[in-house]
């Protein structure tokens, strides 16, 4: 969003935030998605902050109910990506001053219903009026096994490249609710919308991954700018076969009719999936998991040597343009 | 700042959010200034929110070193009152569309200064672009002796209330930076302003008060507020003597020339000192701790049984007219 001549979010935290967070080992160098904080003997606090602003990251007359699950969501997400179970969080309120009760009301309806479905409570926070558009940030909180929290760094070359779920279904819904794809029908389209809408994050799969993946994120700027995260923080490069990711019924129809929104698919982002490092030999016990996390995983890809994200469609390497990288 | 129709921040959180927090014990019912996150078998840890907004919380053209400073020292002053000593801290910043790299350069740098001031350190966080004011939420993490994290809950009847610093500067220096105050000299204006635009949170006596202090909060809505959220929430009375309040010069001679600011320093907010629930029997305690850490104290009431706040003015009970409960 920020125009070309200014720097993007990542080179902003390396330039200016990273070196503020240097001397604390739990904070990876803010290469990843949670921080660790060392708690008990047997346990990590895994911590993450999410901000999401009205008519930016959500739309302006979005119910509150699913504000509340979209603020709570996408911080549950990069827990899971951790591999932490969540147990409490913190919630910041910038209500615009036109704020009414009743959609505070229904707001903590939604975060109750999702304190239910995930198992957490909220635990402070603050309130504030502002001039701007409603403003909410999440500071959610889960524990790991002391010193296991995944970060993206970690993963080995040999490792494989596997996603949770199916890929691109968010980006092809955000399309659907712009009007487009209209080629496919209205049950397609309502299913890709809602998984623009609403993540789901893969919390049962999370908690699985210690002592099965080296290093995960979850999908939240975009396929191939996630596992090229992974590879940057883990030195190496990644590969992925474009055939191999796992798309969703409604997305292999969108695609059928028009092969170009590969690039929707591969690049966008928002789809709170797990794309997760893992050595050959545990492949098995991450099929287990998965079983158990009734979440499907399919293996994409795999680390090597080197640097970058290398796309292979058909067996043949492709260029690869739109990485997704900067997402502001 | 609110329309009187609506409710209020304290009702606000006791109707819709308390009881999300209900099931965790740690957040208190949301009725103290920190959580508490049980962390290994000596500590807890301690969790403040705090959420700033320009042209609400700061003015717009503030330097940015101070802006930092104010947004990681209004988390700081809550961590000191909860008896933390503050160690990692997240940032979450919302950059208006039309940021500049160097704002951010200097933000990091006064961010650093207060690493450095305060023994902390960044552990992560988010960074959005907003199409509202510059917003920063700050969530602040501090240890705590296990189980003994000082809330607002927790004074008996016959503690003395004690204060920390001097209290009423900052609501005195809002008027001074309004061009009010005139009568009174500009070095002492300088000084309100000051104290007005820069908090000094009491993180170096509030890791003292652990076993000398049965609750804390800190002057941040107002003397009067203040203490009668932790009288509220100890279901006790407190009864504050005017005439022993700490004034800074400054003040004194504010209030010669009108003494009607008294309604400003009893009930104006962003004085960020401790005012403080002890027993009798550890007053002698709580001044050396006081002089450890170099900070003045002053006995100025008592928790009585009973509710709400009583003041005496010269041995005579007089009415509160202003409270400053409702700060938005």
């Amino acid at each position: 969003m920020a125009p070309r001549r200014r720097i993007g979010e990542f080179e902003l935290i390396s330039r200016y935030f990273a070196p503020l967070a240097r001397t604390f080992a739990g904070a990876g160098g803010l290469e990843s998605d949670n921080a660790y904080l060392p708690a008990d003997g047997r346990h990590d606090i895994a911590v993450k902050t999410d901000t999401i602003v009205s008519g930016v990251h959500f739309l302006d007359g979005e119910s509150p109910e699913r504000v509340a699950a979209k603020a709570l969501r996408v911080c549950l997400s990069d827990l899971a990506a951790g591999g932490a179970v969540p147990f409490v969080y913190q919630l910041s309120l910038a209500l615009p001053k036109e704020w009414q009760e009743r959609w505070v009301a229904s707001f903590a309806r939604g975060l109750a219903a999702d304190q239910r479905r995930y198992g957490i409570v909220l635990c402070g926070g603050d309130t504030v009026v502002t001039p701007g558009p409603l403003t909410i940030t999440i500071t959610a909180f889960g524990q790991v096994p002391r010193g296991k929290g995944l970060g993206r760094g970690g993963a080995r070359a040999g490792d494989d490249l596997w996603a949770s779920g199916t890929i691109g279904d968010a980006a092809l819904g955000l399309r659907a609710a712009r009007g487009a794809l209209e080629a496919i029908g209205a049950r397609d389209r309502n299913f890709l919308e809602n998984r623009y809408q609403l993540p789901r994050p893969r919390t049962s799969l999370g908690n699985h991954l210690i002592g099965i993946a080296r290093a995960a994120a979850d999908v939240s700027d975009g396929l191939l700018a996630d596992v090229g995260h992974i590879a940057k923080a883990s030195q190496l490069a990644v590969h992925v076969e474009r055939d191999q990711v796992p798309l969703s019924t409604a997305a292999r129809h969108a695609l059928a009719v028009e092969p170009a929104l590969w690039a929707d698919v591969l690049g966008g982002g928002d789809d709170y999936e797990l794309v997760i490092a893992v050595p050959p030999r545990r492949a098995e016990a991450l099929r287990e998991a998965a079983r158990q996390a009734r979440v499907k995983v399919t293996r994409i890809g795999r680390f090597q040597d080197g640097r970058g994200v290398r796309l292979t469609v058909g067996g043949r390497a492709t260029a690869i343009s739109r990485t997704g990288y900067v997402h502001f």
